[in-house]
């Protein structure tokens, strides 16, 4: 069966542009750097359902990811994490946290969203499409 | 430099073993089944300090600590996820989250720690320590 991404994923977030294995996506909210990864593959949940060839490229894909937010944003720390509590598709939260962002030390999940103006959000589909592209 | 554990995780956590790259501790929380995986080397901080090997080993020992959660529980959800921003020394959290427990499906980050009784954290590195064993 083919892939098809969860209709909250899609609401949430802005496509971005695809990797090998996962589409990149930016979460429609502008108070935080917030990136998702999520493995184009049908039907997956758990990161014990991949394949060791997939889950090497997704270990992969959340480190360029990673690194390309430390280089485009220069964070304070980088939270990263699949939880899945709410929309089970697996999908992995890169986030690109400051210690003056209004929610630090606190995790984001589950925060308000602002969303991008139109404006930024075209800005940050270009910034982070040159980043990737980038270091691929 | 000598790996050193933080106190604040040592604190707050039970050791269980060491494997080739981490050490495994419980978090001292009743209320969910929560370990972390502390990569045994000084000053680490981000996924992308870690050398390739390093991080490769790290991936596959996440996954057998998922895995073994998965046998031994059976969780509606694996959360795991590498935040650090209270505890800046990279540690991931990997833990079997289930529908009906207390916060579900919220996250189990800043939460009230109920510790384990003397006799529960017994059978609990027991239970753990022969999971981890038995998928080595």
């Amino acid at each position: 069966m083919a892939f098809q991404l969860n209709q909250t994923l899609k609401n949430d977030s802005i496509f971005i542009m695809e990797l090998k294995l996962c589409q990149v996506r930016l979460i429609n909210n502008a108070n935080f750097p917030w990136l998702i990864l999520i493995p184009q593959i049908f039907n997956l949940v758990e990161i014990t359902d991949l394949s060791n060839a997939e889950y090497d490229l997704l270990n992969a894909e959340i480190k360029l990811i990673a690194r390309v937010l430390q280089n485009a944003l220069n964070p304070d720390k980088l939270n990263i994490a699949t939880i899945g509590n709410v929309v089970s598709q697996l999908h992995f939260h890169i986030i690109a946290r400051y210690k003056n962002d209004h929610l630090f030390p606190k995790p984001v999940w589950g925060c308000e969203f602002t969303p991008y103006s139109l404006k930024a959000r075209k800005e940050k589909i270009h910034l982070f499409k040159t980043a990737i592209n980038l270091m691929l």
